[in-house]
């Protein structure tokens, strides 16, 4: 299978992530000034607006938004406005889209009429001079240079990045800056430890079907990871919450369901630990991601909203390696594009 | 596999909702009264909680709500409260939970500690001696009687029927009064209507992995056929949004994908008829449901949020024809329990 060939763009759009991510850090204070001076007092409530990958960050984010806000954070449906032609009033709310071409009209459109409805909107995006930062009181350029592989990697990590530090100018941290700064290293390292990605790429090659769970802020780094593997391999790769996959969808689980499963040792452990047992017990093979010793995908013990981050990383690398296992394209999978009109 | 057998609970219970829901509407004037007067005003936003077969009534509601209130509507997370235990202020907001037994506790926990924080806590609930019925300020009995069959069929169009209400409590009421009265003979068409869902079905049948797709309102109706599948026969059912889907998912696409598509002439449309195009492109056989007269999953034309229960219906009958194809008992699927503790 091994053969030499030139590194994918994707692959080398992955190991610019380090490099990204800490320019951003070193970004952080002018990033959070500059989002205090915007956010409505009082706040009303958050919304975060986004597709795809994009999406992704935002159902990790909305748990430090909730938390360090104190306000409730809504994941914003663009077709409510866009289709049903619904006017919402905005007053009071903080509105965030994110977007790493900053293309999609609808998600710039949101933007715009929750702007003219009395929101204050902030744009995240990898392009400054986008339509969506046009849209935006406050555009955070992610700036992490061009991104041309269709499947979205150093854009994501910078993104839920950038979340941590809406979440800081909005209220109480969701991270330390010491432990912000171990970032960067983290993220090397774990791009350094190709070997247990592969090792579950191989046991996940010949899968029809596989399955990611996470619960609460992992759940970001969960939906990533089944979407990479999806949009590069086109298998199927169902994401659920540890407590909603009880509620039915554990019917599907048997021994041919492999399972990536996020875990730390925070709050959520113990949820994810039990489902873990009870998929165990039905047969399927669980590869934990996680920073226990015993974990199949190891990784950097660090605070849950920096740990996402190292889980799609992770995640990447195990999309990555299916395609060079299955001999796919990453940089082109079949029938998409990079970006989406809708 | 045709066989003489007694009808299963779920069959029992799908076909007692034209009464419960007839029951519901008559109850119109006073539920909305009830819930018109514990309403916040000025409202900050609503919140709706629930797991399950709940979310996804939840999920359609959403849109409902928001275009009535005018404000933010958020799908809540459980865990921001009961894991990592933030505390957040609900004040100016409508908290609505959603529990076919009421028995959750993460849900009732969510719901007293919203109205402990400032915010209005309504009960959708069919027991109205439960635990979440004790943790609101108001109970919006679904009064369909006892539920016993695993998969939540008559709760589920019941808890639809009750978010309508809510929505025309808050403002401008999603459906008129007299498309209201038409629903309930229209679900005892569609239940009346076996044939089309049973060619659907023996479609499906030798399907490992399926999707199903709406844009929308009818989004409800997409995730809730899909759980049912899922739950009654084991196979892997996903669900998008008919936007999200070419945001990359669309790569899993092929010939051996059979869709469900749920389709309205409303203001989605177009966007489900697009994608429904380029996944017959890709070779997958797509069954539409709805009223256009090509459908092969016809339902009776009724605004779209009560053609998403008429959709729900229509799912129930699939999964249904399923377990009787299958030889599965749709009443006590493998590993699952009515209630979930989580």
């Amino acid at each position: 299978m091994r053969q030499v060939r030139e590194m994918s763009r994707m692959a080398t759009e992955m190991a610019e992530q380090p490099t990204a991510l800490a320019a951003l850090i070193e970004r952080r204070t002018e990033i959070e000034a500059s989002v205090a001076a915007v956010a409505p007092r009082p706040l009303a409530g958050t919304v975060l607006v986004a597709r795809g990958s994009s999406d992704h960050a935002a159902a990790g984010g909305r748990y430090l938004l909730e938390m360090a806000s104190g306000r409730p954070t809504a994941l914003g449906s663009p077709s409510i406005t866009s289709r049903y032609g619904a006017s919402i009033d905005f007053s009071g709310y903080l509105v965030i889209a994110l977007s790493q071409s900053g293309q999609t009209p609808e998600i710039s459109d949101y933007l715009a009429r929750a702007r003219a409805a009395g929101g204050v909107g902030i744009a995240i995006t990898n392009d400054a001079g986008s339509p969506l930062a046009d849209a935006a009181d406050l555009t955070i350029d992610l700036a992490t240079g061009p991104e041309r592989a269709v499947p979205a990697t150093k854009t994501v990590t910078a993104e839920m990045l950038a979340l941590i530090m809406v979440a800081g100018a909005l209220g109480q941290g969701p991270v330390d800056l010491d432990r912000l700064e171990e970032l960067p290293a983290q993220v090397a390292a774990v791009l350094a430890d190709q070997g247990a990605a592969e090792a579950v790429a191989a046991q996940l090659a010949s899968a029809a079907r596989i399955l990611t769970v996470a619960r609460g802020i992992l759940q970001g780094a969960a939906l990533e990871t089944a979407l990479k593997i999806e949009e590069i391999t086109g298998k199927m790769v169902a994401s659920h919450s540890a407590a909603d996959f009880l509620h039915g969808p554990i019917a599907i689980a048997d021994a041919d369901l492999p399972v990536i499963a996020f875990d730390s040792p925070g709050p959520t452990h113990t949820d994810v630990a039990e489902l873990v047992g009870k998929l165990r017990a039905r047969g399927c093979a669980v590869h934990v991601a996680g920073p226990d010793p015993s974990a199949e995908l190891p990784l950097p013990a660090a605070p849950e909203p920096l740990a996402s981050i190292l889980g799609v990383v992770r995640g990447q690398q195990i999309a990555s390696s299916l395609a060079a296992l299955l001999d796919l394209d990453p940089d082109r999978p079949a029938g998409l594009t990079k970006v989406t009109v809708t």
